[in-house]
C-alpha cells in the first residue's frame, strides 16, 4: 500500500483522489490547492483525507510516498521538483513541463534520486489506444501510411498555454505509443482570434520516416464536438471515433494495390480493395484506473513507467517545435534526437 | 436556344450532356470522345446526337454556339482555346487550366474575341454554398474566423494531377464565392504513398487578412467518405455537411464573448454562448442544372458569368502555390494580387 | 429546510441522496438498505448520513419530514403506506405500485393525512420533456397526430416486473404530462424469450381521441440501446433522440396539406411541405434535481406537486391494461375514468 | 434472348425498363401506359421501344414472350390474367394481387398453363437480405427471437391501398425469404389522419412458433426517412440499415446467457455478453438487376422463381389479414395455412 498525496484540486485532481481512493492498492493522505473552496468540496467528499493550501505540507510529511501534481503547466517543474528532492515518486500532469529543458532536467533528477517520474498521459491508458498499438505492433495494419485527428470543441480556453499544449498533447502521446518512430520534422499553422490570448485553432503536420506523416487539428472554437483520428495502412485502415458510446474503434479492410502494366493511359494502376469491417469489443475499465496502478506497480517494482519521463519530454519537443513553426507560419522545423533544432 | 458540343465523355461529359439537354434552353449537337465504346455508350442514350472522335469536327461546325470540355486537366488549355479562335463559348471543367500562365492567356483570349469563358466550378450552384455564402455576405456570421474542410474517401488516384488539383480545387472554389477576400499566403504539406504517383494526402493551411484562416484536408487513402466544412464565426457558426442527405447545412448559435475584467488568474476572460440550431430548408435542384443555365444565360446576355474565367484563375493560383509549398514541406508561398510570388 | 431519509440504496437510490444533499434545500439524515455492503458504500461516501437495514428506524424519527422510496415495485405500496401512516412525506420510485388498486388507496390515504405523495416520474422534469410539452400546449405542432417511441438496449432484466413496467412507464408519464387527454384503451403484444422470466420485448398502441395514436416499443434484447421518440402534428413533427449529446430535440417544419381538388386520379390529394428544422438550445440541469425541488416546494407550499398520486395511478392503470392486453396477444382494453374496465 | 413488354411507365415501371435493356439477356419490345406524356419520356429514352396506350398490343403481339405489370394494386389481377390466358410469362409488382381470392387464382391459371408467375418483391435480390438470409439460415444466429422493422418517411401517399399495403409489403416480402416458417396470427394497429383517405400510419404484430415474433412500423407522415430492422438471435443480433452507404448490415455478438443457481433474490439470472461487431462486405449489384436475371432464367430453364406466385400470395395473406386486424384495433387475426381464418 503507497500513500500518496495530490497538488492540486481543480478539474483533473478530483478524478486522481477518486481513483487513487478506489484502486486498493494505495491510501490518500493529502490533498492541496491554493482555493479554499475546492478544499472544501475535497473534504466534504472525503471526510479522511487531510487538506491544506500550502503543499509543502505534502512534500514535508514523511509518512507519504508519492505525490501527483495536477495544477497549470507552468508550475509542473518546480513542484516536481520540489517531490522528487524530498525522495518521493512523482507523477506529473500532462504536458509534463513548459519546456524540454525543464523536462530533462526532471529526468535526470529522477534518475539520480532513483524515484519513479511518471507523465499523466491518460489515452495511453485507454482501452482504444492499446488495441491500435496492438494492431499496429502486430503488423495487421501493414506499413502504416498516415495518422489523421480531430479534436475540437467549444471552450475551455486556457491562459497559460495554447491549443496545441491543451489538446495536441493528446495526439502526441498517442503517437509516441503506437508508432515505433519520432517525428523528425514539424510544420505548423494556427492563429489567435481573440486579442491577447494564445492560439485557438492549429494545425500540425509530423513527418515521420517511410512518408509517414500525421495531422492534428485543434481548436477551441468549433460549434460541435469531434475526437475522431484516422490510421491508414497498407493492409487494413482505422477510424477511432472517443465519442462513440460502443465500437470506439473500426478496422475496415479496405486499400489499393498496384497494376504493374496498365493497358493504357486511361486505366489507372491502382486498384481499390474493399472488405469487411470490424469493431473489436473493447474493455470499459476507467483510463485513468489502469493509469493509477501502472504507477503503483512501478513504484513497488522499481522499475520505469511505461508512460515515463522519456515519452513526457518526446512530447514537450514536439510541442515547443510546432509552437515555433505556428509562430513562423509552416515553416519546417526539425527535431533532433533529444531537444530541437531549426 | 443556344447550340451546343460537349468534348469528353467519361466521368463528368455524360452529366453535362444530361443537363444540356433537360434544360430546355440548349441543343446538344455533338459529343466527341477518344474511345469509341464511349461513344457507343452516348449514341446509344441520345440517338440524336451526333458523335466523333475528333474534336475538331465540332469546332469546325458553324452551326456550334459553345463547347463544353470535359477532358484531363492537362488538355483544358489547348482545347479551350482552339475553341475561342473558332469563335464559339467555352464551358471549362474545373480546374480551368494546367497552370495560371495558361488561365491568363485564355483570360486574355476571350476578352479578345468576346466570347464567355466560364469554368465549371460546380459547388458555387449548389443551394448550401449559396445559402453559406448568403449566410457570410448578410452579416449573420459575424467575422469569419475559420473555414475547415475535410474532403477524403477511398479513390479515385488521378494520374495527371495530385489530390489538391483533384479535391481540393472544390474548397478553393466555395472560398472564392463566399469570402469577400482572397488568401495572402499558403502553407500545405502532403506526400505521396505510391511509388511514381503524385501526392494522394494534403492537407492546406491559406492566410487572409484578420486572421481568418481556412484549412482542407484532401485523401484518397481514407477508410470513410467524408464531406464536412465548418465555417466559425463570432457570431454564429455552419457545419456544412455535404452526404447528409436533408439538413446539409447546421448554423449554430454559439460562439465566446471576452470578459473586460475577470476577477482573479483562475477565472477565464472567455464567456461560452450556446444557443439554438437551425437547418434551413435548401432547395435541392442539382447544381448542374442552375450552372447550364448560367452558362447559357452569360452568352444569350452578352454578360460575364458567376464563376468565370478570374474565379478559374485565383483557384488554380492557389493549387500551383499550394502544390509548390507542399513539396518544399510546409513552406510559405505568399500569393500576389495576380500570379504567384515566392 | 426539510429532513429526508431514503429507503433504498441500489440503483436509483444513490441519484437521490445525491441530488437531496446537493440540492441546498433538504438535509439527509438516514438511508436505509438490506443488505449491509450498499450501506457500506452510502458509509464512506456520506460519512454524515446514518444507515440502518430497517427502514422503520426511518419511519420512526420523529426528526424526519420525508422519506423518498427507491426499492422494488412490490414493496412501494406497503412502504409508502407505512410513510404517510407516519405523517411523513413520500416521493416514490415509478411505477407508484404494483396495481392501480394499491395506487388509489395511497391516494386516499395521502389525501386524508394532509401530506404530499410525489411519483417519481424523472423524464416530466427534463428540459427536453417540458420543451415538448410547452409546444404542443402553445399549439406549434398544431393537432397533435401520433407518439412513437423506441427504448432498447440489451438488459438489465427485472425480476418482479415485465419490459413495460420497467420501460414503458417513462413514455406513459412522459404521454401524461405533455397531452391534455388520457388514452381510451390500449392493445399490446410481447413475448417472453427466456423460459419462466417475464416478457422481455412488448409493443404497446394507445388509442386516444380524435385519431391520436401512441405507440411504444420496449425491449431488454436489442443489441444497441435506442431512445427516440417521434411526435407528429399537423404543424410541425418533433424528433426527440435521449442519447444526442446536444440537440435532443429537433423540430421539423414538415407536413402535409389537402388539395381540394385534384385533377384525376392520379394526382394526390396531398401536398406536401418541407421547411426549415431547429433544435432549441435546453437548460442541462440533472432531472433529479429539478424534481427533488418541486419535492419540497410542494411540501413547503402544502400544495400537490407535478407528478402526484393521480399522475401515477393514470400509468399504473395503463400499464396493467397493457400487461392484461399483451397476455391476450393485442386484445383491445379499455381505459375507463380510474381502473380498468375490459 | 426473351422479347418483354412492360406495362406502366410511372414510378417503377422505368426501372424495369432500364433492367431488362441492360441486363443483356432480354429485348423490350413494347411499353405501354394510358398516359401519353410518360409514353413520350419512354420514347425519348428509347427510340428503339415501341409505345402505346393500349395494353392488349403487348398481349396480342406474339413476337412478345412475357410481359411485366407496374401499375396499381388493383389492377394487377385483371391485367396478369390476361397476360398468362395469352400464353406469355408475367412478372407483377407488389403486392401481387389486392386479395388473396384474386392471388390464388393466378396461381392456379399459371399452373395450368405452365408460365412463369414472378413477384416483384424486389429487397428479396438484395445483398443485405440475402446476407440476412444466408446468417440465419446458417444457423449463427442461433436460434432467432424477434425481427423488428421501422420504415417510415414523408409522403408518397397512396389513394389506392393503405400503408401496409404500400410499405409493410416489404417486411413481408423479406420475412417470407429469411425466415424457415410463416406467422400463425397477427395483430394489427393504426389510424388515418385524413379525412376520407386510408391509414397512413400502422403497426403489424405477427406471431411464429417459438415466440417468435415480428414488428412492423409504417408510416407515411414522419418527418424524418428511416429504413432500420433489427434481428435478435439467441447468439448473435443482427442491425441492418438500408440508409446506411455501406456498412448497411451489422453483425452484433450480444445476447445472454442464463445462471442456473442465482444465490439470492437481488441477483439475476441473466448474464449479458458483449463481444465484437462485423459488417460484412456486402456486393452492390441493383436488386433489380439480379430479379430481372431470375426473371430470365426460369423462362428459359421452365423452373419456379425464387418469388413465385405462392410467395406472393402469403404475403397479400397476411395483408389482408393485418388490415381486418387494425381496423378491429388490434383484434388477433389467425393466419390458416391457405387463406385466411378469424
Amino acid at each position: 500500500m503507497v500513500t500518496v498525496g495530490i497538488i492540486g484540486f481543480g478539474y483533473w485532481g478530483p478524478n486522481l483522489v477518486r481513483n487513487f481512493v478506489e484502486s486498493g492498492c494505495a491510501h490518500v493522505k493529502w490533498v492541496s490547492d491554493l482555493r479554499a473552496e475546492r478544499l472544501a468540496i475535497a473534504g466534504r467528499r472525503y471526510p479522511d483525507i487531510r487538506t491544506t493550501t500550502d503543499h509543502r505540507e505534502l512534500i514535508n510529511d514523511p509518512g507519504i510516498d508519492a505525490i501527483a501534481i495536477a495544477t497549470p503547466v507552468f508550475t509542473h517543474f518546480e513542484l516536481a521538483s520540489e517531490v522528487l528532492a524530498a525522495g518521493k515518486h512523482v507523477l506529473v500532469e500532462k504536458p509534463m513541463a513548459a519546456t524540454s529543458e525543464e523536462a530533462i532536467r526532471l529526468i535526470e533528477q529522477a534518475q539520480r534520486s532513483r524515484r519513479v517520474l511518471m507523465v499523466d498521459h491518460t489515452f495511453v491508458y485507454t482501452s482504444a489506444v492499446r488495441k491500435m498499438q496492438e494492431l499496429i505492433q502486430g503488423g495487421q495494419l501493414g506499413q502504416v501510411y498516415y495518422y489523421d485527428s480531430v479534436r475540437i470543441n467549444l471552450g475551455l480556453f486556457q491562459h497559460d498555454v495554447n491549443v496545441i499544449w491543451d489538446l495536441a498533447v493528446h495526439d502526441l502521446s498517442i503517437l509516441n505509443y503506437i508508432l515505433p518512430g519520432s517525428p523528425a520534422a514539424v510544420s505548423a499553422t494556427g492563429v489567435s482570434h481573440i486579442p491577447g490570448e494564445t492560439e485557438n485553432i492549429a494545425y500540425l503536420t509530423l513527418f515521420f520516416e517511410d512518408n509517414l506523416i500525421a495531422h492534428i487539428h485543434v481548436n477551441w472554437l468549433a460549434p460541435v464536438k469531434i475526437r475522431r483520428t484516422l490510421v491508414g495502412g497498407s493492409r487494413k485502415m482505422i477510424v477511432y471515433d472517443d465519442l462513440e458510446g460502443s465500437e470506439k474503434l473500426r478496422v475496415y479492410d479496405k486499400g489499393i494495390s498496384l497494376s504493374d502494366k496498365p493497358e493504357n493511359l486511361y486505366q489507372m494502376r491502382v486498384n481499390y480493395r474493399a472488405g469487411d469491417m470490424w469493431a473489436p469489443q473493447l474493455d470499459n475499465t476507467e483510463a485513468l484506473r489502469v493509469e493509477v496502478r501502472e504507477f503503483i506497480e512501478s513504484i513497488e517494482a522499481g522499475r520505469h513507467p511505461l508512460t515515463g519521463g522519456e515519452a513526457g519530454l518526446r512530447v514537450v519537443q514536439v510541442l515547443e517545435a510546432a509552437t515555433k513553426s505556428m509562430r513562423d507560419r509552416g515553416r519546417l522545423v526539425e527535431l533532433g534526437a533529444r531537444g530541437v533544432t531549426a
